[in-house]
């Protein structure tokens, strides 16, 4: 029944599998691995086969996940640990090192919860005019790194994916990082995890709700993502509320059929956009928002800085 | 059973207290005057004696409300007639015009859905320097306005109100204005009212939750508040879709004696707490709510600027 | 001797080519138009020829500058009237109304005198996606208005050009209008001069001294630019201060031969950039730069939206 | 001649002493040191008369320099010892250490060039209210810091020595930490120098022209000053340029006795105000300034976090 759940991770779709088969089984075309380093736990799902796109919802690829610590208990060796583990997963996405990347920082810098991928992109080491106009002030053998944050088409009047393409045509990177702000399907995520995938950004998905997406497909080279949950729906927390009101009740044996039916229906999406209207986009995010952000992007920034 | 939900509105105490009572009676000690201007809704909320207090869980007082559009449905016209009537509403609540006035910015600048206070000082046209070092520059009878952001304890290590104490006895003006940050008990208030009363400020209430309350009392001269919802609790939102859930299942007649009675229950505040926990302090608010604010603050300075 | 001094305005090429003539002549190949509106002067000179080119330093093309008040002494109305004649000067440089822009705004929004162009991109109404994805919503022949900050070199490893290119190729709009700040030749002309101009974006002009042009020939479609003069050198205020202090020393009968002769000299440059050095790169500002940007970023992007 | 000329540097006016001496020797009342820790050279200048105080143009105190490399080829180990040996210059001015301070950033946060000190104040480690609220959190014998930024006249209409003073008592600190930027007398001093001094904040230093002093015998604390220069005057490039002009002649015998005669003249400064001038309030400044600002903010914050 949790089919129409937005998630941005692939980590959750898995939960949200098993959770509907209630079990903890094998996924079929699809490979998990789990690393603990310190307090970081990589979780890496790779979506093999049509099959496990299936499952999971979600285009073949991997999907790598860091679960980090509460920002608030993080000490500076954590933060530079977690840039470490970005930097380790992103080259282990490349097939072959990259010549010059385009890093790009997707989201609206106005918008807080949506300001992640513009952030990134203040602190990324840009190398690329370097190289072509003062080669002898850097190392040889050093990558050409751009970036840009394209802005959202709210202010700016053309798909952001648009702007991408048309840069890329002029320069001609081999690959593509973007970051992003992503939604996620529990609030427990927000701001712990960071997902890195080589299957793009999609339609539909980040803070912002893109409405083109960015992969090999409509770019023509490899798009790497890296995303960061920092908001989610209210219709979630709502949806999750009910849930565990439903449990609550049977436990105690307090539930009647109705609720143990309504919690097998499939119709569940349309009485949960029934319950709560605002004449507002709500996002359920943490009153520290603007806090976290910062400190995220200097990881990120740090993690695709020590990549390249 | 609602008694324990945060609000700082008036007219949401009241509201409260009509749904719990089943009635729009009057309310004892209690006096509502309603007004509709273009479409701007005035709702006068005059607490006259303790037993109005307790009914209303707020002190005497007089608590205007505002109700406005949708910021993003407002002309030119209406945000000027909303500072119109913040400056004609302020006005009243003053016995006699005081000959100075401080403004005082509540709330921490760098927490967009807490920023409200800081950002209408910035906006502040402020005489009092004018007066002391150039009379000649001013028209004659002005009132000197001086305005404060004080910060937030966890930014300056000292109560925002030992502060504004301190301000207040080297500069001695006759009345304080303190802008703050609400939370609201519904998400339709979010940014759709405007709350003026004469009660001061009140520990626990805001966005940031002061700890230290501003009042006649506290400061020794009047306080006028001026606050905007700009957030609910999630706690809030988990509780209503609970309640309107309910209510839905009892109309359909699915609902069982469980629910019946849960719904008149006292230990409802409890059974909410257990639902959704996290590491961070979640709140609801709407994802524009960075534009939101720039919107609010220039209608809140304007009516101050206006009222002087 | 004055001719390699920098000046983004063609009206200061025009005093310096009048200065060292002695002359108030015409300037072969060049007209000039004044017309006073209020306290607005608007000053359109037209270079028509190769021999006009040479004279004043520009190429062939209409500039158009408008000489403002101190923005401390402007009404509203002033404000609304600079951005009424910028519209209007804007609609006359094009042959035929153009059916979609890309308005491209240069700079660094990080550095307060070069972020201009960033901040009118903010400002300006976009249209382009409407048209695209909800036509309904806007009135029929609309023009098609996109908006873009490219940033800078310095962060983003490509040139702007090469961006404002490829979004060109992609997007294909009829003409671009790039706002950008300017440094002056003479102080006084600091924020209080707007220049338009049909002749495109050159190398080296600007605060942030874009290395690549931005013109007809580069891009395949028209340019019209918009500058404010937001600083000026260093080295200019120490040349005008040599300058005034050897007509001063003349005027008293206290100047000797050398001094004399050095107001004539060719090398002057030479003994310019000989005075002062340091390890950063100053410019000579107003200490309020950063209000005043905020004030003109709201004109031109006004006159902007009026013209569409 | 030099002795109008403005400068907040003790360093610059034991120049301008000697030079006007031409002299490198001792100055009665004045004791100078001066140390070299890697690359920060390090000058304490103790003025001890009234002697002292007349040849100097400060009052009595003692005003450490430290003088430190350009920004851009600092290390991060640079920058840590900048901190520490602010940390430990701050510590010696004390003369037994305080067990709570009051940090306060003077200035303008909307004027770049102004805004070192409410910067320096976003990162202070307050902890005065964690000492009242939960002294079990932190460790036993911590110094009570609390941290303000009391904005500037124009926007408060208050002195900022008078907020100052209305909170010192209300809060009792044991002593005073003043940041402000300063006008220097040399453009090579911008962002290259920190000055610690025992001896506060005066009228019309600070690039905001503080109007009234901030010293003990005005808040009846100790309170010691920290500054960095962050422009100059443009008179003063003005200035400079006339002297070195001057010498290049001489040097070059092409100079006259109009010119030798000025150079030792008392009434420069009008030659020089008569100069150039402009409506607005013009200063000389990196055009790197908000990067630099960014950069040394962070600096002075973590030398104070390590003094206490």
């Amino acid at each position: 029944m949790y089919k129409n759940i937005r998630t941005d991770l692939a980590i959750e779709n898995r939960e949200i599998y098993n959770q509907a088969k209630n079990a903890e089984d094998e996924i079929p075309g699809v490979k998990v691995e789990t690393e603990q380093k310190n307090n970081i736990k990589i979780t890496r799902v790779i979506i093999e086969t049509k099959e496990g796109e299936e499952a999971l919802n979600k285009p073949v690829g991997r999907y790598i996940t860091l679960d980090i610590p509460n920002i608030y208990e993080m000490t500076a060796e954590d933060e530079y640990l977690i840039s470490e583990n970005i930097s380790k997963e992103l080259k282990l996405l490349f097939d072959k090192k990259p010549e010059s990347v385009l890093v790009v920082g997707l989201g609206n810098e106005n918008i807080t919860a949506d300001s992640l991928g513009p952030k990134v992109i203040d602190n990324i080491d840009v190398t690329r005019h370097i190289l072509e106009y003062a080669p002898e002030e850097i190392e040889p053998n050093s990558i050409a790194v751009s970036a840009i944050a394209p802005g959202v088409m709210g202010m700016t009047g053309i798909e952001s994916s648009e702007i991408i393409k048309g840069i890329v045509d002029k320069i001609k990177p081999d690959a593509l990082i973007a970051i992003d702000a992503l939604a996620a399907r529990r609030v427990e995520r927000i701001n712990k995890t960071v997902q890195i995938s080589n299957s793009g950004i999609h339609p539909g998905s980040g803070v912002g709700n893109r409405r083109k997406g960015l992969t090999q497909q409509t770019v023509g080279i490899p798009v790497i993502a890296i995303g960061i949950p920092t908001v989610v729906e209210t219709a979630v927390l709502v949806n999750d509320s009910l849930e565990l009101f439903i449990d609550k009740l049977q436990k105690e044996n307090k539930s009647n059929q109705t609720l143990n039916e309504l919690r097998q229906m499939e119709n569940y999406e349309k009485i949960r956009d029934s319950l709560i209207s605002t004449e507002y986009n709500l996002i359920v995010t943490p009153k520290e928002i603007d806090d976290l952000i910062e400190n995220m992007k200097d990881m990120v920034a740090r993690g695709i800085n020590l990549a390249f």
